[in-house]
This record gives C-alpha cells, sequence and structure tokens, in this order.
C-alpha cells in the first residue's frame, strides 16, 4: 500500500515544507541518507511545552512525540519529493524533555515509532535511542531527530 | 587474531541475539554501516539502576558501560554473523546516567572504549561522544549506542 | 573563496592537531564520511566550565560553540589535510551543558552554525540538533559532534 494511502486512512495530514531557517537546514543529504534535524513537538503550531513525569503525561508525552514523526515526515518528503522513494527509516533519536526521575523514556518513543511502523511497514522498522535530556529548545516535551535512507 | 579468540581470552560470553521487540530493531543496516541502538547497562539479566555520581561510582559506572558494549557486540554479532567481517566501530555515544554534578562522563564511556580496542585492535578504534542525561530508559545508570561499519 | 582565506579574514586560526587519546579517536573515517567526536569548550586551553543559565550567559554559551567549531575544524583538517576537500558539513549535534530550565540551546548552537556558514557557504549548511544535557566531561558549557562528507 501506498504511504499516502495509509497516512489518508490515519487522517494523517503532512504539515507544509518547513520554512528555511538562517543557521541550519531542516534536512541534509548526504550520499543515500537524510539527516532530518531535530524537531520538536508542536501543538496548534506552538511548541509543547512541559516536563514528562511534571506537567506532561506519558500519554500525552507519546502522543507528542507521534506529532513530532508527522512533521519530521513533513521535512522529508519536501527532501525526497516522494514518501514513497524512501528506502527505509535507518535510525531515530528520541530527546524527552523528562524530570530527573522519568524513566521511560522509550514509552514516548513508541509515539513516533509506532507510526514509522504503521505507514512504512518493514521499511519503518529502524533502530533507536530514547534518552530524557536536561532541555530542549523552547521547553518543548519532546525532540526527534532520525536518519532515513533513499534508494 | 580473531575476535572470538579475543573474546575467550578475556572469557567475555557475548548474550543470545535480543529478542525483537515490537516498536524498534536492536540494529539495522544501510549501505555498509550498521546502526546499533541505544542498550542499556544490565547485571543479572535486569536493568543497573542508579545515577553515577550518586548510587553508582566511577568504577561501577565504567564496569556498567563495559557490560553495555559486550551486549551491543551480541547484537553486532546477530547483525553480521561473524564478528571478523566487521571492517571497523566508527562512532560510539555513551549517554551516562549522572548527576547534574557529575562531570566525568568520559571516564565512564571509557569501560566501552577499551573494550572494543583490546577486541579489535586498530579495527576498535572509533569517534565518541560522552554525555549525562537526565534519566535513560528504567533508570539504567548507563546507555550506548553505536555505528560499526562491514566490508 | 577559498576556505583559508575565509579564515584569514575572521582571523581564526586553527588549532594543531588533537593529540591521540588513548580510548578514542578525534574522528573516524567511514565511507566519505567523517565522524568528528564531541568536542568540549575550552578557554586559554583549560574546559570552560559553567552550565548556560547559571554562570554562563547565552552570549558566552554562544561564543563558546563557536570556539568548538574551531576545534573541530583543527581536527576536520588533520582529518582530510586541506579543508577545501570537504565537500560539506552533514550533521551538527550541540549538547549545551544548560541549567534544567535553560529552553534556548538552539541559540547557544548558532554559534557553531553560523560560523560554517560563514565559511563554507552552502556546504556548510547542516542539519543540526540542539538539546541541553545534565552534564559535559570537565564540566564544559557546550559540546558539540559533527558528520562531515568528503568527495
Amino acid at each position: 500500500m501506498n504511504v499516502y494511502d495509509k497516512l489518508k486512512e490515519l487522517n494523517i495530514t503532512l504539515p507544509p515544507a518547513t520554512a528555511p531557517v538562517a543557521a541550519f537546514l531542516p534536512s541534509a543529504r548526504a550520499g543515500n541518507f537524510i539527516f532530518v534535524s531535530g524537531h520538536i513537538a508542536k501543538k496548534d503550531g506552538k511548541p509543547w511545552i512541559g516536563k514528562v513525569g511534571a506537567e506532561i503525561s506519558i500519554e500525552q508525552g507519546k502522543e507528542a512525540a507521534r506529532a513530532v514523526a508527522i512533521d519530521l515526515l513533513g521535512t522529508l518528503q519536501d527532501a525526497v519529493g516522494d514518501l514513497n522513494q524512501l528506502k527505509r527509516i535507518v535510525k531515530v533519536l528520541v530527546m524527552v524533555n523528562g524530570t530527573l526521575t522519568f524513566t521511560e523514556p522509550h514509552l514516548i518513543a513508541n509515539g513516533a515509532s509506532e507510526l514509522f511502523i504503521q505507514l512504512f511497514g518493514e521499511n519503518g522498522k529502524h533502530a533507536r535511542t530514547a534518552i530524557c535530556v536536561a532541555q530542549t529548545p523552547f521547553g518543548s516535551c519532546v525532540e526527534v531527530e532520525l536518519i532515513a535512507e533513499v534508494a
């Protein structure tokens, strides 16, 4: 099944291409790899602020990670033109803005990982690292970067 | 010298292949690279819990990092079939679950780095980053991911 | 314009090759990629210590990130021989030693990113992730690693 059919089935609309910022790119291609910059979770277009384990629950954090994954796909689409051309999602780094006692960053990370698998099947399966960091840009509750491979 | 002879000499038994989890893979190959997921330190099969600089000493943290390195090699062996086929260890990221005042994550990281060099010699020498993170999955005292290259 | 002319124009002197350490390399090449190890900010040759948001201001942190970028270029030059041979800066990871409430690691990161663009133009534009970590080696206020591509 086509990735775009899957997106429709899941009622997901990809965001428009991220506006370029001054100092860095949303993604950079080198060889067959696309390195996608860390994207922060947003809600209604603004940073989704808070620490998981305090203001943000596990369920909310997981939902936020899924929201970042959608934004990452928007950036990937902009980079490759057609998401069906993606060979695979290779590596995902999930950085949770958690409290110093929140020991379940992997549950938050599943929000992104599960969406990639739903959309790309075998090609969505990836290596992954999940950690809690001290803070993220704008205090967003989760930040995700990834490496994808193109054919 | 063969890597397996070195392992025997150091009295190290590689763990069996990691059971696949639902949301992500122990490692993912793309081109000649193998991206190995973040692995947490375990002791007696359970997460090796604690913060370096508090409950966990530098010596223990270094030992924990060495234990993760062994598990990473188990995953790598599962990925390539024969560790002798590995071209090199390229990049290691060591994420120490340290207190906010523990400023020696590099000493912990040496537990992993030194083992790779003992086992692979020149091919075990790698680029590396060591940091302290706010937390890890299950509160493990150290988490390590790596990138290896195959011929 | 030649990178070395740009460096001269900005009055930047690259550091001598980093002395090799026991356990890891300043950088490792694999395929057309050079993975550069995490480098910490230094001032007068010693770790530039402190937490951004506490002892270290945003302006100082940004300056520190720029200083790390210069050291990274010294390492890259040592790896490739001639910085003009660099195809591009691909991916930069900026790890700010920030307080738990410092939510602007991206501003610190700009100190490195902007220098790469000043020096390499389009080829200096890169994917990037900025986070705050709990601590860094020696308590340095910022640590940066990168991936570069050679032709």
